[in-house]
């Protein structure tokens, strides 16, 4: 009897997440300059990280040999001030896609479901499978969640609901009355992580109160990253703000040096340089202008976003997805995400916009 | 019904690992200032990372806003060259820590087992009782690994042995022979993780030759760390080597960016420091025999150990933890390994072990 052959089923039927695909693999396939490359395929910052982060890494390099503070005490004092939560209702992740993996393994094992969106992130149903729990996907509306039909879709034996707002790939929001109203009504028992990888980029007027609600719905689970508009993508650090007891539960599955310390101390000087963001927030706003306006003119339908990326309807999406490769631009390919004739660019800085945007004229032309 | 009664019981009942106490907490506990403080706790390297470890990452801070290269191509292609295995033999984690998390989680589920050896790594009951298979723990011999008796532990259910060699926290070896002859006997259905994360301390002549072995034991997993003679504890990365099938299930259950950047570049500049490798191993040498001569001196009696720590038995355990804490020298209790009456201490350097001895010394004196 093979070895493999006696793995869970479930581990077996895993289907690996497909990334974005690294400037350096590109330059490898294809003979090119990494520096001629222009990657718009991950929603990372194209501004980089702060320069209080790059000087606060230089500052703990010393200590590298030592293990990384696992209870986080000093970041998670800091995010404890700034969020109004205390420090026992934080959980630290290697990236937020840890803590996603946390409440999937704390809360769920075979024989239980969890719901979440068709077109909503990719690691969801992935972190659902690999527990063997069943995932049940839930028909989106004009691409985005569809809250009526998710609370419909709520089994008897449904344990968690992933809500990705904004959503990526689709770029689409809950408002925070439908969102308020949605929590209102899912069962006290079922666990809801609301996922906010994205929030930093929404206008204030449209950022849900959602940390506040953390006091009235003690199923709830905030997660939030520094990946995306704090620019620390390659350290990998997210963080969960739920019901101490929630946390409790996710952090009895987290590995005990889960974040590592240059992960820690970037993302506590990350949070500390506000300008920085606020002008990394600048740049999408102007840069989303840019690529929206393009596409206009261009006849290109899009899904109006409120992240840092777009997706766009550009019908032969693989022809174009290479295409662009050939002219030394990284999009992103979801078909994976049930979206074949879309691609998703993210947002970079002003003249990556434009290559993106001339090799995107360059490929319509070859299509013709 | 409260949400986190509805969690699996056996996530409810994990009992959360230990860590060693960082410097920072006893200094905030104690108001000692942190540069007077001497850990000796977690089995780090004392003599820190390799300067071109320190260069390596200063070259790659300007990419920290990109995601990791999910594959490890140039670190997977640095290893399978020095160890003479293919690429997709290979499995990152974020510290050795994950890798004994997937061979849990692809081959174990409720109705499996594992078996282990009493006192060997806390992590292997942990990463167990996580995915809520049982752990058969197999009384040790002089506190070292009895094969004979783990393979008669082996039950219709295993899927999974621990075999950490050497051991922490005892420090005890396996001779080549004997673990040779024990992956003969173990049936090929049953993965056998050896765990090697103190390998490099290990005289030549007493190496075994694991990597080897792997053409001829397709359900082998061997396991490295760049956490110990390398001084990468702060970035979190170790690796397993195993079966190419073997090593793709143990992919599917990993977080597609589950090491950071600046970890992968780190371990890359390591591997080709191999002088200062050689250095770390022979301060850990010369420490050794500075601390066990004083030990002998003294006459405290300790556990023989082919790592780079030894443990050490002084009866009131706890009251010698807490009068060196006062001293500001940290060590590791290591009661929860069935030791109450033993201590472990890592080797520091040379002042390092002055000061241990010394605080040993004055604590003795208290206790008379």
């Amino acid at each position: 009897m093979n070895l493999c052959d006696l793995a869970p089923s479930y581990v077996s039927a895993i289907a690996p997440y497909q990334p974005g695909k690294p400037i350096s693999e590109l330059a490898r396939e294809m003979g090119m300059a990494e520096e001629h490359i222009v990657k718009l395929a991950s929603n990372e910052n194209p501004m980089g990280a702060s320069p209080r982060v790059l000087a606060a890494i230089e500052n703990a390099l010393m200590d590298i040999a030592r293990y990384p503070d696992g209870n986080g005490y000093d970041l998670k004092s800091a995010l404890a001030a700034k969020y109004g939560v205390a420090q026992d209702q934080i959980v630290l992740g290697n990236g937020s896609n840890d803590v996603l993996e946390f409440a999937a393994r704390a809360f769920m094992s075979p024989g239980t479901s969890a719901v979440y969106s068709q077109h909503a992130f990719a690691v969801y149903p992935l972190v659902t499978q690999a527990v063997g729990a069943k995932g049940i996907e839930v028909p989106a509306k004009d691409f985005g969640h569809d809250p009526q039909a998710m609370l419909a879709a709520i089994a008897q034996d449904t344990r968690v609901i992933f809500i990705a707002n904004p959503n990526n790939p689709t770029g689409t929001i809950l408002s925070s009355n439908a969102l308020a109203s949605f929590l209102e009504q899912v069962p006290s028992s079922v666990l809801v992580v609301l996922d906010e990888a994205y929030y930093e980029f929404l206008p204030e007027n449209l950022k849900p109160d959602s940390v506040n609600w953390l006091s009235k719905f003690p199923n709830l689970v905030v997660m939030r990253t520094f990946s995306k508009a704090y620019g620390l993508a390659g350290l990998r650090i997210g963080f969960a703000m739920a019901h101490p007891d929630v946390a409790a539960m996710l952090n009895r599955v987290r590995q005990p040096f889960n974040v590592n310390s240059l992960a820690q101390v970037a993302a506590l000087a990350a949070l500390q340089d506000v300008p920085f963001l606020e002008q990394c927030i600048e740049v999408n706003r102007k840069g989303m202008e840019q690529v929206t306006q393009a596409f206009n003119r261009l006849e290109i339908s899009f899904i109006p976003s409120f992240g840092n990326f777009v997706s766009f309807r550009i019908g032969n999406a693989m022809g174009m997805y290479q295409s662009l490769l050939k002219q030394g631009v990284i999009v992103r390919p979801v078909a994976n995400y049930g979206m074949p004739e879309y691609l998703r660019v993210s947002i970079g800085l002003e003249a990556e916009n434009t290559r993106f945007l001339q090799a995107l004229e360059a490929g319509m032309q070859e299509q013709i």
